[in-house]
């Protein structure tokens, strides 16, 4: 088998069997093929793309090339949730003690945040003393106790996909469905969940544009999940503004207690109890409008609230915040950023105001910086809201008040104002 | 810029500029641009190609990576001819007398061969004494003199194409037609001639496959090179079966005086006769009926064999071989190769002849192999000839009989025969 032979085969458009798959992937883990053959590979592929068997295969291979976690003790009930991630995504520490306090089994494995995306676990390390590093029975362990576990990143999942996705980012093949896809996949299923619900971004800022690309994703990924013999369901959402009004660690801990507590902002309540009782729905055999029911309860009953509390207790981080969620507002500095005109909001550029987070230390512009987790921007107002000129928009939050002129100069970017009233934006478009 | 901009363009199918071909190029070159980028690229042209001024400006870049000739004091007579090589190519041999002898001016760098290919300067070389390596005072001296030189490759031409090439190689991106015009025009207009003419090869042993194809090819390189400034005409030719019944070295030097004593193969005198009319057509500025006289004149008095010696003697290459051209198939072994069955030669596959006479010494495995000039075959019969079991299908040559083995299992698979006798085939498909 050759490498030449196999680019080839895709460029013509043909489709490509198991065995060329994993020749290709496993070559270049192994070093005997080189990335210029893989990328050329890649544009190929983005042109002719692949069918529902060939994903599949990329898929397995991806996943076969690392670590994988055996979730099987949980039968059913072991459940995952994937997002895009953007900024202000703090559905994890919400949906998780939901669907835990429900009995669905979360033994989850996070990422940290880098540039204008903040990662789960930096969130939760913004609570004194959280431990994000478990040994493997530990960690399984408290999922069997308590129902819920959230550490990083150990071990080394789908490590063909990092190495595809480095490539990718460079050479202009991230936007294809069946990689994207398989991408997605390889590590979901690695990490060995039963009950999957994606949450597939669709909007400017996303990779899917329109909601027609992004059900074409969401459907590939679910037939992946099923031939894996996964149950799989996929939210198509609107991403073309900041999830919930606060980006920052601490301060998104304090929005998802806001929301445990029946007081979140709407959008991001409505979405955490749609991605909860999707989970619940497929894990636990529920209807959708049964398993709403229980969300919702779960919430009103202070249950969920509770779960978290739990959670964090367990993983040896300090709950009195949880308790008194005013402490996690507590940065040094804080400065309110004003409309320099009126109008309505006609846009909130989520990039740009994850990126403004950053500049006060809430984020990690290289691998290696270090977080201030008091650090972010609270939105005081939102997506087609009328402000005047003088009114507060946004109240800046960091320990380091000399940040505030970079952050406000990157603040003059995200927001667009218009003269007539923007149409309302639909949150979820679709469930598959 | 960034080439990952340039690599998206490409793959929405958008058109490039001047300034991003050349920054992709000249980064490749510089090494600031990575392979697995530009085999991306390469991918994306693959699939969405490139108008003729993208081609343009994409030859430009290359012709400019290196060095280039200055033909300019030839005015319009100086003339080059391109053809894809191929088993038996000999026509630079031939047609370069012809034209000099009728005022054209042949300033020509040519390649060695390698593997089942042969190359021009290899076949001289079996010429004892020919100086394949002048000085550019002594190459241009002797072309204003007697009209010909020619040399192997001196000077660094279109390194860009070079580098490409080897990436396209092996990434399954060579056969593109804007990226093999670039390729061929970026060579021929750094060596300088005024006009050239082009023989386009067609049919299943070449890269254009179909007529379609291969038209479509010569005039992307017709367009190429009248934007420089050129005069240049294309033949579309079959190559289905070897040109000429002889391969190998000193070989092939017999055959060319064959053709210049009026003596040659059918195919290849008529070949060499269309390519040096459309030279001389196209430099002198004659009719094409006009031009043909001049070439056949040009043969039968003897002048065009007459500067094929002045040429040979120029270089330091003895020439008695030339009035004697028996001594040119004086090898130390013969041996013939006969038909295993009856039937009408249907295929005779150039590529499986062109090894078998590597195999008894003619060519080249590696780039360091020594080069038998003595050896290798001569076809006794042609395409849709008729041939019983047991007739002489070839006869072989060689310096070292222990290689004859070897050549005739190769030579097994380079004929097929048939019942019916085979349609006769086109040499010229067209002109352009």
């Amino acid at each position: 088998m050759r490498i030449y032979d196999i680019i080839y085969k895709k460029r013509m458009g043909k489709t490509l069997t198991k065995e060329e798959i994993e020749f290709a992937i496993n070559g270049y883990m192994s070093g005997d093929v080189a990335d210029y053959q893989i990328s050329a590979l890649l544009m190929a592929i983005c042109f002719n793309s692949m069918n529902e068997q060939e994903i599949f295969y990329l898929t397995d291979a991806m996943m076969r090339s690392g670590d994988t976690v055996d979730l099987s003790r949980f039968g059913n009930l072991s459940v995952d949730k994937h997002s895009t991630g953007g900024v202000g995504d703090k559905t994890t520490l919400i949906v998780a003690p939901i669907v835990a306090s429900l009995g669905c089994k979360v033994a989850k494995m996070s990422g940290r945040g880098l540039g204008h995306t903040g990662g789960t676990v930096d969130k939760l390390e913004s609570l004194n003393g959280y431990r994000s590093s478990l040994s493997s029975n530990e960690f399984l362990g408290q999922v069997e106790k308590i129902g819920i576990a959230v550490t990083g990143q150990s071990g080394n999942f789908a490590p063909a996909d990092k190495k595809l996705y480095a490539l990718r980012d460079v050479t202009a093949t991230v936007d294809s469905i069946p990689l994207i896809a398989s991408s997605i996949m390889s590590k979901k299923l690695a990490s060995g969940a039963h009950s999957i619900v994606l949450d597939v971004k669709c909007g400017s800022g996303a990779f899917m544009k329109n909601e027609a690309d992004a059900k074409a994703l969401a459907s590939a990924m679910i037939d992946i999940g099923n031939k894996f013999g996964r149950r799989v369901r996929a939210l198509i959402t609107n991403m073309d503004v900041p999830l919930g009004n606060f980006v920052g660690n601490s301060l998104e801990v304090y929005e998802a207690v806001q929301v445990l507590s029946g007081m979140g902002e709407a959008n991001l309540t409505e979405l955490c109890i749609s991605l909860a009782s999707n989970i619940v729905s497929i894990s636990l055999g529920v209807d959708i409008d049964k398993a709403r029911e229980m969300v919702e309860d779960s919430i009103s009953s202070g249950l969920a609230l509770n779960k978290m509390k739990e959670w964090i207790n367990a993983q040896g981080g300090d709950i009195s915040p949880l308790n008194e969620p005013d402490l996690l507002l507590g940065a040094k500095f804080k400065k309110e950023y004003k409309a320099k005109s009126s109008g309505y909001i006609s846009k909130i550029n989520a990039e740009c105001v994850g990126i403004a987070s950053m500049l006060l230390g809430a984020g990690r512009a290289k691998k290696d910086d270090i977080i201030d987790y008091s650090a972010g921007i609270e939105l005081k107002c939102c997506y087609s809201d009328y402000v005047n000129q003088g009114d507060t928009v946004c109240v800046l939050y960091t320990s380091n008040d000399s940040l505030f002129n970079a952050c406000e100069k990157k603040l003059d970017e995200a927001f667009s104002l218009s003269e007539a009233k923007p149409e309302s934006n639909t949150l979820i478009y679709d469930t598959l």
